[in-house]
């Protein structure tokens, strides 16, 4: 059943903000993200590198930290709009039993960590330090030339529940997959920000991280960072793309960093604000709800995610049989 | 002075919307914006177009309106989120002396005509008909491929007054320009949807309106429609571009249709939602606000613009010597 | 060992210059090479139908045929500079027992058909009607807007005689494939027109036509392709790419006609003119040769490809184990 | 009159390969081809700096010499097939009576340096040192990612009598401007490569050197190459563009050194090759040959060019009035 998205969320999401990782390799990871993807860094020591997009004046949009047992995901990170919003995300936490803890974060205002009704690790903050958009400093793109942080992809094993447990803060389905002849839930894409999708939930073992996503500034720049990745040895890092999404009418490419945590870097979202505008329906059996183009994703894009540290992974309470899933993948 | 922003306006205001003009030759006016431009028509009678972009599924974005007697501009739209909120705007502009009235608009929900403070001829409505999206329609894309339309910029005598009127209903400065060393504005740009602008205001004779702009999706696609144009004997009516505005980044280029009406496609806009960012200033003897490289504009890029019906236009109560204005304008 | 390509050739060869197709269904592949690939339509009657590239002034790059019994290459087409070197040409054709025969085509100057020393058949030409170059009607450009033919490949037996044969004619190698440690090719890029290649030959069951290319204006426009492909519902007969090939460095796409015979779009061959620059070696195990990045080619765009009409297909001289030929081709 | 191109000429002339440009800051000129337009730096020293674009194997296309005494092309280079071709040339200047000298070139083979029939400074080598192309080193592309020169175009007072001098040489005419209703040459493009240009001779006071062109990849990077030249401080540098020409179809982009010597940018150039196509006639009145779109070009576009040393500059031998000039020259 679809969810009735809240019009007076107990606090004012605003958009994806952030997203921080644990890396085994500190400074090759940093390079990758420096040099294969062209992020900024904005500032960096022994333990954390934060980088941002270069229009974003966000101090950060993705922060590696060292840790030594394995490549993790630590968290994803939302805005909301004001001070007050974390106040009142405090109490409805509370009031809702859901897992929460205020913390203090160099760079970032206020801030509560907790965990969500499928057990993805997230934060969200009011504000952040203010530092300079490079969107002008043109001299300095790089690869892709990635703009800004959009989206994060979660792997979850309900669906259903995620979808209906983050309506109730006022996110909006902007397109879903569906058993065919069914409304069974295999996939939710879900806005706050007026574009296809800030967050993302798709069936498999979770929660996991499949991927976080940049905007890039057009086709051709998809394709430098292609060049760019293939220069620099990482061509076979990409694991699925160029292609054309049919949901979200993104053109992808989407690349492993040295830990196998998985960026997207892409173009073409939509706009998605009237109300009146419902949500687009693809049956999980048609092909082109993945690809209207592009070769096969690699098995490994659709296996592989980024675990959350001391986080339960559940299986699946949907399933398909190996033969159907196989033909929902286009794995052959 | 800055004007301060309603974080609690008395509707809410989600989007720009649409823009209706009334043309000469409807033909004409009809096959310039389907060839030249390459929108879709949703439909079309003896004296009325209607206009959507590629990714749109409101019914119309661009309205073309026969009129005998010269080449004016109707109005433009924007929306408001829900039918409660028309309500609300009736009430507030009771309230508040804006003259306004509810009409019936095909294929629109609930609408408002008024005028706000400078006399510019607007409307909002809370829905449209549902149509398709076109945007996976790639074998109808021609010329530029406009994506869905982004803003409006409108040439007032007064640009402080009618940044205050905006403010006060929620719109918010992301850029402007102000005489050296004041802040005597001369250029507003303002907005409610996440991007840079909705609605900007420039110094000059006014009520006109300026422009509207539809995105584009990339730089290729930009060039496509200058070449298109170029092809159909319409190079000429390019009245600035192809280059890049310091204010907002845009990748430019503007278009005369028919009756004069001034048509921008532009790419790379960024995002602006986050509370803490202030707005940009830019002096408005600092060249590079306008072009961080280009052609100069032509003078009727500067003085031209669409007029409303039976609307007076005044001086603006700025001015500058001619000598300085040529400076500002870059003309020699 | 490479061939010495002859300073003095018999007869000039200028370019690659015409293919010609069977084809099973008149209409459908008409259909295909105008509105999905974007070629125009010299002219066409009830069994043949000759198209150009946007740019091209000769009348027809691409001619399909129709025929009842099965999708076969007919032959692959060339430039010669004078109608003096048709004669030159029928002279050393029979002075080195080339089997060969004048003939008269609609559109073109004298004209020879033979068979090279592999099997492939030929026609070479002097000159062609001259018709219009559509390149700067814009406004009639459409999915690739494919410029012009640049080369063919074609799978044989014997890519070592090929290349000898080819290189006595003037044919000079840019680039080629050897077995690791050896001279042995296993495939070999020859050109004549001072860019990469006009023909290439690859080791495999031949002589069949692999494929032939036609230039796109830009990275863009080779996305354009893939999406109008994507929406008329031939994404699924993209069968490579898009991806970078190492050799060439051309960004490709390779579609799948209604036949399936093979088209390739692509961009950015590089100049070979100067004498003193040496062809480019690459080892056949090497995977960069194949692509600097791309998601794996399909198994059909290695094995698959069209045969000539009673053209006796030899196994190749060249072979590798099952094991080594699937490292070869990347196709795990 | 049209000028008969010799099919046997007398040494045989490759390409455009090589010019060199006397500047008065070295450093500063370097920087600029460097960073702003994107060219490999082979090698450099105290007094000259050697460039290449990124698909060059030749070791330089660009070579910047350090002289006090102001901005001044030094000679503009070409490539013969052998080292017999220059033997042939040296004969046949001698027979001509054109002033020439053999000289000893760092980095080149055989060389000779020679004026053409209108004084332009030139010389012709048949080799030079081979190093890599960088053309698969994304990671160091930049701005406008030059691939490499294409072609030069020269101001003469005497367009008839350049065109005439070099078409013995075996240039071939691809397009030509003339008055109207008369063959009074005003403008020349004229090949040997294959492709629409190598030399360019338009009417002015002459000889200098008007420009130097690098092809760029796509639409895109030219827009990349405005943006980086923006950011860098030499937007006001851009002298003309982006705009697309009539004649040759290429998408340009102008910009000015810190000599004010001047380098083009472009794409899209189409093949010529074959010999049954005639020229392109333009009127020198339609303002369509010099641009099918885009802003109007500076009057210094027009009117300055680089002067060569102690090369007297002549007045043009075809003249028109100022207004009609104005009107060729789109200028108002």
């Amino acid at each position: 059943m679809l969810p009735v998205t809240a019009t007076n969320p107990p606090f004012r999401i605003t958009r994806a903000s952030h997203v921080s990782l644990f890396v085994t390799d500190l400074g090759a990871s940093r390079d990758f993200y420096r040099d294969v993807i062209g992020l900024v860094v904005t500032d960096e020591d022994r333990d954390v590198v934060h980088f941002r997009g270069l229009e974003e004046a966000a101090h950060h949009s993705l922060t590696l930290v060292r840790r030594a047992d394995g490549p993790l995901a630590d968290r994803v990170g939302f805005r909301v709009e004001t001070d007050e919003d974390i106040d009142r995300a405090a109490h409805w936490f509370a009031a809702n039993d859901v897992p929460h803890r205020r913390v203090e974060k160099d760079h970032q205002g206020p801030t509560i960590q907790f965990a969500d009704g499928v057990g993805t690790h997230l934060e969200i903050t009011s504000s952040m330090d203010v530092v300079d958009r490079k969107m002008q400093r043109f001299d300095e793109f790089h690869a892709g030339a990635p703009q800004r942080l959009d989206h994060f992809q979660v792997v979850t094993h309900d669906v259903q529940g995620a979808t209906d447990w983050w309506a109730r803060l006022g996110m909006r389905m902007s397109e879903y997959t569906a058993k065919d002849g069914t409304e069974e839930l295999w996939g939710s894409w879900m806005e706050v920000k007026g574009n296809t999708h800030d967050l993302v939930f798709t069936n498999g073992r979770g929660p996991r991280l499949h991927h976080f996503a940049f905007t890039v500034p057009d086709a051709g720049k998809l394709i430098d960072a292609a060049d760019v990745a293939g220069a620099l040895g990482f061509g076979e890092e990409i694991d699925r793309g160029p292609g054309r999404h049919g949901i979200s009418n993104a053109l992808f490419l989407y690349l492993r960093d040295p830990d196998q945590h998985r960026i997207e870097l892409f173009t073409t979202h939509y706009q998605f604000i009237d109300l009146e505008t419902p949500p687009i329906r693809w049956d999980v059996s048609d092909p082109r709800r993945a690809q209207l183009w592009g070769m096969p994703a690699s098995a490994r894009w659709f296996f592989e995610a980024s675990a959350f540290p001391e986080e339960t992974v559940h299986e699946p309470l949907l399933t398909a049989t190996p033969a159907t899933l196989e033909d929902y993948l286009q794995l052959h």
